[in-house]
């Protein structure tokens, strides 16, 4: 076992603060990584702050994890010392059910074992993220990472990065697609990025005018002022995929109906209530309205590599881990473009 | 032109009676049938009552149409006099829009001309339905129907047996598939029957055991009572697919609860408020709400195909024409197993 330092929430009311913790051992399948860089997802908060009413504590956050391997067991075959790697959400999963065999580790029938504020697949280990020196995990939940890419900025691919990558995918954007992104913040910024690599036309729709001069930069062809009611007559029937990143509550139904026929708009948000839908954009035009979870480990690394080849990352705002608390505070007010990074050699 | 008899409705709140007006004469492409059956729809009432608020009179409703050409034009191919035909939902469309090209001709981007409360795609002849002793329509939008099959049974396979087809299919409903139908009406009953004949282990989900024999009976292998909380536990995760074919409110929630990952659950009918949906059973296997309307005419022709093949029809209660206007409130009772359909040679 080694002894990791970490910053650990202790309570759902009490701030982030120092914390040391034991790693097991490196067993024979597993890779142990030396954390440089941890992105902060607005789920850290939720469950630091146990909005979501599952939080165990002492609670060490953090899925956005990246690093160099120090240590790999006797069986590794993916990964040596010295190479760069990264954990996500997931840390395990059952593999053996008809999620875990399609690849859809994230649904495993058994519950995935989550990277914290989750149990290892024994039930009883509990997990601890990534605000912390050193991570222990299966190689089979170890993914590679480029060394072409910037480090710090290929943190959030792991979380924001898979959770917009995953449905384009699935819903098989491809050039020239007409691609909605409603939001602009850490997964919105990746869904434009990663819709634009793939050769879709993207138009921004955020509340927000601000937004648009942000939105074209990171490679949204279009912007739709969606406080402008002037804006939904103009869509209409317009895209062919809409990504709806929005936890806050807003009227679904007008998105659908800026759908082609047969067109998706996947909800990555959940907002506080149910949305009230009509079924009626739903049955005009075969639309669909679904949802979508992070992505499996085989498209988590399709989506590294992706991101490699076409130079992707996130757009960051590196801070010293003691800066975690106010991070927060600051997400909470949408004040960062677009996603905050902790600097795990200030631990 | 002919004159044709018919029951029409001349106002919302009149009740339907004895009307004549003139069908077009038989153009080159026309098929002029003699209607002998005409099954009775519940749109048929929302819109002889305004319901949608888009009605004209007088309207002579009817979309499930069946009978014998009597007439065929000089370009006609498919069809010669002495044929069994029918006519559903759709007379005409623009055939150039891309929904159209895609045989999605209830999608057209135009607007489809509808059978009744509708006009011809000059957008000034009203059509009119097949309450009516005849009927002439241009042949793409003509189906033909088997011998085989009975013929007053088989008028309602013209919209509620698309209607129920269409999703089955696009859906991709294979023998072992697993299919929920919620509600057992008009739609619901041919939903069972359908998915039955392609091989599915169809459950009827109600809200009232008194379903049960009667599901069995259509083909159902399973019922599941919904008035009964526990059924939702048991089923949680069970479905591939969920026909929903009730227009009452209703909690969508807790049967997308009830699919599998990547699941989907079609809405057939329109409840008259928005429906609160949580993203949380979206998200959380990548499942989908959808909707569906009516099915192009190459599908509709593949519907009644099949059933010739499987020897399916609809169940019905055949009634004079002069007893319409009771039908429609026993319609509003459920008290009708499971179509009504007019005699037309009563007329």
């Amino acid at each position: 076992m080694t002894l990791a330092k970490a910053y650990a929430a202790t309570a759902a009311t009490a701030p982030l603060g120092p914390y040391q913790f034991e790693r097991r051992a490196v067993g024979p399948h597993d890779v142990q990584i030396e954390i440089a860089y941890c992105g902060i997802c607005h789920s850290d908060l939720h469950q630091v702050r146990n909005e979501w009413g599952n939080s165990t504590y002492p609670m060490v956050p953090g899925h956005e994890i990246v690093g160099r391997v120090t240590a790999v067991g006797a069986h590794v075959k993916g990964f040596k010392v010295g190479d760069l790697a990264g954990v996500g959400c997931l840390v395990d999963s059952c593999r053996t059910c008809p999620s875990c065999q399609r690849q859809l580790e994230q649904f495993c029938e058994k519950g995935a074992a989550f990277s914290y504020n989750s149990t290892e697949m024994d039930r009883k280990t509990p997990t601890q993220g990534g605000y912390s020196s050193s991570i222990v995990t299966d190689e089979a939940f170890v993914l590679k990472i480029s060394p072409k890419l910037d480090l710090a900025a290929a943190a959030p691919l792991l979380c924001a990065g898979i959770t917009t990558y995953s449905p384009l995918r699935h819903w098989k954007t491809k050039a020239g697609d007409k691609v909605g992104v409603v939001g602009l913040g850490g997964l919105g910024h990746m869904a434009v990025k990663l819709a634009a690599a793939m050769g879709a036309e993207v138009t921004m729709l955020s509340t927000s005018k601000s937004k648009e001069a942000d939105a074209r930069k990171l490679g949204a062809h279009h912007f739709g002022l969606t406080s402008d009611d002037a804006t939904f007559k103009k869509l209409a029937g317009h895209f062919d995929l809409i990504i709806d990143t929005i936890s806050a509550p807003h009227d679904y139904n007008k998105y659908l109906g800026l759908l082609r026929v047969e067109g998706s708009m996947v909800l990555l948000g959940v907002p506080p209530e149910p949305t009230p839908v009509s079924a009626f954009p739903l049955i005009m035009g075969r639309r669909s309205l679904s949802g979508s979870l992070i992505g499996g480990i085989a498209e988590t690394q399709e989506m590294l590599d992706f991101c490699a080849e076409h130079n992707i990352v996130s757009d960051i705002e590196l801070i010293p881990v003691q800066q975690v608390n106010e991070a927060y505070e600051r997400m909470l007010k949408n004040d960062v473009r677009y996603r905050f990074v902790l600097d795990m050699k200030t631990l």
